[in-house]
C-alpha cells in the first residue's frame, strides 16, 4: 500500500491510547490496515468470521476483536476485546484519519498548464487538482474534474462531466462521460439523529484496458482499496461499493450493483440488473443471469440465475414447476 | 406551505371558471393543495380511496373527486364530480401554474459574487441563480448548479455536477457529486401524439444531517412535496420520485427506486435496488431486503424481502419449497 | 440512412479483399448495413435466427453468416461462411470505420456564437461542436455539450449538463439534467487482455415529443440506430442500449434497462426498475410491471409481470401457491 497520498494522516498513537484495556501500553501505531496487509506496528480488526484464514497469518501485534472470533488470531497478536468491532474501529479511524469521513470538494482545482500535461489532450473546463498525473497520449473530456493525486496512465480515453479523485488508473482505460469514481461510500456507524461516518481511507485501482460504462459510480474503499481488474468491462449505470474486487476479463452489463466488500474473481460475467449482496466470493468464469440477486458465495465455473441466484438447471426446473 | 417561490402563479379563479358545474359560483379559489393542507380558500382533489381518513377533515370547500369517493368528504365540502380526477386536476393547476410542467434551465444563473456569500466556500464554475441562500461553511463543489431561489443550510457539502432547483436543503446535509435534485418528475396524462404533462408545483425538502450518495435524482412533488427526512442516508444511484416522504434515521442503500407519492417511516432500512411501488405507506422500523419489491403497505416493525415482497419468514419458507 | 455524418469512412474495399474465400472477387463494398437497409453494394450479416425473415428479403449480394442459417438468404446473395459471426463482422467494420470503437471527446467543442443561433436560448458553458444544428425556441442547460454533427430541432428542452453526441433530436423534445446520449455502447469481442471492441456506427434518434428523465443514459446502435419514438417519455435512470427501438407513445418508468437490439412496440408501458433481455421483439400495448425481468417476446396487448415475466394471470396464481 504504501504511503496515503490521498489522506491527512495523523498519529502515530500509543496503542493504550487507542485502547485503554490493552495489556501491552507503550508500542506506537503507525495505521490502520486490514488482516492481509497489517505490519507488526499497524492496528488491523476482525469482525466477521469469513476473514478468519486471513486472521491466522496477520502480522499486527493488536487486532479489535470480539470473544467470539478472537481464537482465530495467532498467539502473537493480542486482541482488543470490544462490543462491536466496527464501532470501536471508527472511532480508531478517526483519529488517524480526521479528514476522510466526507467528500469536501477539492479546491485547489486549475485548468491544467499546457507545459505541463505536453503529450495530454484536454477538452475545454477540464479542471485539476494538485499533484495528479497524467500520462501520455491520455485525452480528458470537457468538464471533468480531476481531483488531487489521482494517477492516470497513458492511452487513457476519460470522457466528459466525469469526476475522479483517490484512484489509480492504469494504461489503455476507458471512462464514459458521467462516471463518478473515488467518492467515499455507503459507511456509517447508525446513530439516532447523527450518523457517525466511517472515514474512507482507501482509493479506487482501476488497471489496465478497463472500460466503464456512463454515469457509473465507483466508491473508493473504506481501509483496504475497491478494485476493477485488467480488460474488464463495466456497461452503464454500474454501481461498485466501497472495497469491491473484481477481477480481470470481466462482462459486468448494464446497471448490476455490487454491495461492499464482495470479491469476484476472473472472467465473471454478469447479465444486467443483477445484485451481488456484500462480503460474498464468486469464483473465477462464474456467470450470473440478468436480474440476479446474488447472496451466497458461488464457486469456479458455475452458472446462476434467480433471486436468490441458484444453479441455472435449478432455476429452470422451478419454473417448470 | 406559504407562497410558492419556485413557480409564477396565477389566480385567484373563481370557482365555477374551474369547474362549471359548481353549485356555489362567486367564491374566489387561491390555489390548490393536498386534502390535508388545503384551506378553505384552495381547491383540493381525491382520487384514491387510500386518502380517505385525510378526506374527513380536509378545511377545503371543493374537491375534484368521482361518485364513488364522494362520500367521504365532510358536508362542507362540495364534490365537484368528474370522471378521471387527475385529468381534470391537471387541466386546473396548468391554469394556476403554467410554467411548472416542464423544466426549463435557470438563466439567471451566474458565478457567485463572493462579497454576498462570505463564509461559503465555492469551487470552480460553480452557477448560482437569483436570489438563491447558502447558509455559513457550507462548500459547493465545481460545476455545480444551484438554481433560483434555493434555499441551502449551513455546513452542508454539495459535490461537484450536482444541480439542485426547487429545494430547500437543511444543515450538515451531505449531497455527493452528480445529484440531480428538484426536477419535475414523471407525472403527465398520456394522450396520443402528446402526452399532457402535469405540472410539479411542490418542491424537495432535504433536512437537517441526510446524506445523498453520488448521481441520485429526487424529484420534486407535484401538488405537494418530496421529503428526505433528518439523518436518512441514500447510497448513490438512488431514485426517489415526486411526493414520496422518507423519515427520519434511513438507510437507503444503492440503486433503490421509489415510485411516485410513498411515505416511508423512520429508522427503515432498504437493501440495493429494491424498489417501492407508488402510494404506498411503510410504516417505522421497516427493514427491506435488497432486490426486494414492494407493493403493499407494510406495517410497523416489519422485515420483508422478495419479488413481491413477504415477510422474511415466508420469504425462506418459500425458497425450501 | 444516407451518409454517415458522424464517423470517418474508409473504402471501398473489394469483397475479396474483405472475405478472401468469395467467389466473386472483384465487386467493391462501400459499407455495411444490416439485413434491411443493405443495398446491392453492401455487406450485410445474419448471426441470430431471428432475423430470418429480414435475410429472405435482403439486397445485398454477399452476407456474413454460418452454415447453420445460410438458407434463410436468396439465392442472388452469396454466403460468406464464417465460424462467429459477429467476430468477422467486427474485423470488417473495423476496416471501414476505424474511429467508432473508443468515443474520443470532441476536441472541437465552442462557446456558440450567438450570431449562428438566434433563436435558440444558451446557459452559461454550454459547449458545442463543428457543424451541429439547434432549431429554433430551444433552450440548452448550462454545462451541457453538444458534439459536431448533431441535429437538435425546435421547442426542444435540453437540461443542464447533458452530453449528446451521434444524434439526430427531433421538435418539442425534453431531456432532462444529466443524460447521456449517443454514447457507444456495450459491445465488443471477449479476448483476454485485450478485448476487442465493436465500432458503433449508428446514431441515437429521439423523435418529436419525447422526454427523457434525469440521468438517463441512451446508447447509439452499433450497425443501425437506436430509436426512442414520438410521444414516448422515459423517467430518471432509465438506461437504453445499442440498437434498442422504442415505439411511439410509451410510458418507461424509473432505473428500466433495456438489453442490446430489442424492439419495442408502440404505447407499451414499463413499470420501474423491470428489465428488457436483448433481441426481443414486445408488441404493441404491451404493459410490464415494475421490476420485472422479459426474456421472452411478447405479444400484441398482453399484460405481464415477474421474474420472468410471465402472463399477469399467471403472475398472481403462481403467488397464491
Amino acid at each position: 500500500m504504501g504511503k496515503n497520498i490521498f489522506f491527512e494522516k495523523k498519529g502515530p498513537f500509543l496503542i493504550n491510547n487507542l485502547y485503554n484495556k490493552s495489556k501491552i501500553k507503550k508500542i506506537k501505531i503507525f495505521d490502520i490496515k486490514i488482516l492481509e496487509q497489517a505490519k507488526t506496528d499497524d492496528l488491523t480488526f476482525l469482525d466477521n468470521v469469513n476473514y478468519a484464514n486471513a486472521a491466522k497469518t496477520t502480522k499486527a501485534l493488536f487486532c479489535l476483536t470480539t470473544e467470539k472470533l478472537k481464537d482465530y488470531l495467532p498467539k502473537k497478536c493480542e486482541p482488543l476485546l470490544v462490543g462491536n468491532v466496527l464501532v470501536e474501529l471508527c472511532k480508531i479511524v478517526r483519529k488517524f484519519y480526521p479528514n476522510a469521513d466526507v467528500d469536501k470538494p477539492d479546491l485547489s482545482l486549475k485548468s491544467p498548464k499546457k507545459n505541463n500535461y505536453l503529450k495530454v489532450k484536454f477538452g475545454n473546463n477540464v479542471l485539476l487538482g494538485n499533484k495528479c498525473k497524467i500520462g501520455k497520449n491520455t485525452i480528458i473530456g470537457s468538464n471533468t474534474i480531476i481531483e488531487q493525486n489521482v494517477l492516470i496512465g497513458d492511452n487513457c480515453t476519460i470522457g466528459s462531466q466525469v469526476v475522479v479523485k483517490n484512484s489509480f488508473i492504469g494504461n489503455n482505460v476507458v471512462i464514459q462521460d458521467g462516471c463518478k469514481i473515488g467518492l467515499k461510500g455507503f459507511g456509517f456507524i447508525p446513530l439516532k439523529g447523527k450518523n457517525l461516518r466511517f472515514p474512507h481511507i482507501g482509493k479506487v485501482l482501476i488497471k489496465d484496458n478497463a472500460e466503464l460504462g456512463a454515469n457509473c459510480t465507483i466508491d473508493r474503499g473504506s481501509i483496504s482499496d475497491t478494485v476493477i481488474g485488467e480488460n474488464t468491462f463495466l456497461d452503464n449505470q454500474v454501481h461498485v461499493a466501497h472495497n469491491v474486487k473484481i477481477g480481470n476479463n470481466c462482462m459486468i452489463a448494464g446497471q448490476v450493483g455490487f454491495a461492499g466488500s464482495s470479491v469476484i474473481g476472473d472472467s465473471v460475467s454478469i447479465g444486467g440488473q443483477a445484485g451481488v449482496s456484500g462480503h460474498l466470493k464468486i469464483g473465477n468464469n462464474v456467470k450470473i443471469g440478468g436480474g440476479s440477486g446474488v447472496v451466497k458465495d458461488i464457486k469456479d465455473n458455475s452458472v446462476v440465475m434467480g433471486y436468490p441466484a441458484v444453479p441455472l438447471k435449478n432455476f429452470i426446473r422451478n419454473l417448470k414447476k
